[in-house]
């Protein structure tokens, strides 16, 4: 009984996993379908993002079926808690990620982005997928070291959304438009970037025992 | 010790009613400040937000503790893997305010939303503090008969964010700058009407029995 109650608890942070990796399959093509002008495959982000929902209502109930049956207290329990807020954030990763997507798909045949941003778009795009495959070792691992790079990753996206922010408002010949898209996309990649700092600082709660929340809580609140 | 346990439960829903409160006190301040570009009341709004941070990391503690004090079942312990997930969609309806706090300050001294927009920004924060308002009273008495008009005022907030902007894509006149803080903006509150509708239906989940997290995690996949 104890070992098949170890074994769910080995579950929840394979799902985890699973579920990271999807979020970055969807943003790695949502960045390409974005810079490719690629309708088809954004549109196949777009039809995947349910099945990521699905992911995260199959896992809170095995979650809540595991604290009811087996009453976890001290690591259990926060493990269990955790994972319900993981769960969150991998999910919201899977939104964000179709509405990169969505914008992609709303301007097409127009590309989204202003050739003089695309390179900083397609960085932005890969240190946000390289920050959910560095949360998903963090999470399989507990390898707090990879946890700082997160953290860096996420700041050079924050630093990222600051620049194209202040190229555009000093920039000619972008219509209303695309500056508009241009906002949310550079809005959804940072937002990607403070969810994989949520999901690093919760496997260091769990690793420390220090409350994390009042940190993780602050991680949207900046100048942009 | 049953009452004293019932007694926790309750408080658990004061706190939730509590944060709701806070939130709403710092969002209608927000669209104040922002409307009258009053400085100091967006400072306050900003330097309020970790209280409710507080709150919730407060109110998160209690929950654990009494999921390992209580090792409660069925319908108890629903209610508390869903005051989890309420306290976090408060806390950032906390930021957001703050959010629309930090945009009025960026543009100080110039109004961040330019004449013709004014009246719909205002509509746009009385239906999101409504939102805030009326969810906070179905998490208090259960009343699902509100919980269609939270839904009700989110998609209204969502019909407002898409008529402007789409004037904005088509207007002459406005700087870059204002065209990204606007869009920031009208994101923001649709944001937190998406939230408000999220602690609704969780507490329909908690009433009916029902599963909501599919339709939950739909909330904020659509064309904008």
């Amino acid at each position: 009984m104890r070992e098949a109650y170890q074994s769910d608890l080995r579950y929840l942070v394979d799902d985890l996993v699973d579920m990271a990796s999807m979020v970055r399959t969807a943003l790695e093509d949502a960045t390409t379908a974005l810079l490719e002008s690629d309708l088809g495959l954004a549109e196949r982000v777009i039809a995947a993002d349910p099945h990521i929902d699905e992911r995260q209502v199959d896992l809170d109930s095995k979650i809540v079926e595991l604290l009811a049956r087996q009453s976890p207290v001290a690591t259990d329990l926060r493990l269990m808690v955790a994972a319900l807020r993981m769960s969150s954030s991998l999910e919201r990763m899977g939104d964000l990620s179709a509405h990169i997507a969505l914008t992609a798909r709303r301007s097409h045949p127009e590309p989204t982005v202003p050739a003089q941003h695309r390179e900083q778009i397609a960085r932005m795009g890969e240190l946000a997928a390289t920050a959910v495959h560095e949360a998903a070792v963090v999470i399989a691992e507990r390898d707090l070291a990879l946890a700082a790079r997160v953290e860096n990753n996420d700041s050079q996206l924050d630093e990222l959304q600051r620049e194209i922010a202040r190229e555009i408002a000093r920039s000619e010949g972008f219509s209303n438009a695309q500056i508009v898209d241009m906002t949310l996309l550079i809005r959804f990649y940072e937002r990607l970037g403070d969810h994989a700092v949520s999901l690093v600082r919760r496997v260091g709660f769990l690793v420390t025992g220090d409350s994390v929340d009042t940190l993780n809580s602050a991680t949207d609140v900046d100048e942009f």
